[in-house]
């Protein structure tokens, strides 16, 4: 019964992609320690980009450069 | 001082189920631990369902089938 | 399908009082929000008095106050 | 690589604001542990005065007092 | 610059198979979004079977069924 | 009232660097946003360098290179 949780920048993922994500989890899950894709969990966060820092900046400003 | 994340999919909660789920936590661990409400935080988070997968699809699809 | 992560500290939480959080928080989901009991999770951390701050300092120094 | 996440009240953070706690923390956390600050990262969620409950009510409760 | 957390019941996985989870999920974010790699974290939490639940008990005692 | 999260590798962070990172974070969200020391909460999490992955590998294998 696993939990995973993604984060990534909002910056357009469309919702094809976000089912690509939630299945390949799902299945890395079940491949590497068996477990059961009925009861895996995978939620995906979209953060804003002023939101996320990295190196001490907003990736709003490390966008710009 | 507990802190208690709720994740659930966004399809509606009202305030007023807000308040409650906010009322019925902090009360629940005053009762079981003795946890004082005053330092009990609650933070709910509403998630869009193309963003929350189980069984490997996202909610949005299991909810069409 | 809620998640719930209920975060305390490290101090003595007994098995069966970790069952009644567990029961407590899955039967106010499903009374609330008339969520599924067999798809709620709940995960509790127990987290080190050292590693927990309030107020500008750990717990531990606070608990020796 | 540490990974930090802040979480405060949805009430108006500026994105200056926002620059300067990614920034702080950033230097703290290089200050104290030596840390490297290409590979902190810093996500800030801000949360609905709705969704966040401190003794038993919510913050948007809270604040009509 | 994702942000991967994944989380499991403490039950044995060895560190030949978290290396298989953290390459994996790593993969699997520069396919489907173009992650780069370099800059994608993921932390396994390893938890309790005492401190999960799922339908209302701990996974301790679910495994006793 | 915030909540700051602290995720680190575990490897040797003193008692006194704890108090250290709890009292800057705190110190920082009342500088830059006049939040309340007394709500506010830190919580650090040491992650084993075999369970934090970052460019597709451990930080166990990282720092053998």
């Amino acid at each position: 019964m696993p939990f995973v949780n993604i984060r990534i920048t909002r910056e357009g993922a469309t919702k094809e992609q976000k089912e690509r994500l939630i299945q390949g989890v799902t299945d890395l899950l079940a491949d590497v320690l068996g477990k059961n894709p009925k009861t895996t969990f995978v939620i995906i966060d979209e953060v804003d980009t002023d939101n996320w820092g990295i190196a001490g900046e907003s990736v709003t400003e490390l966008r710009k450069k």
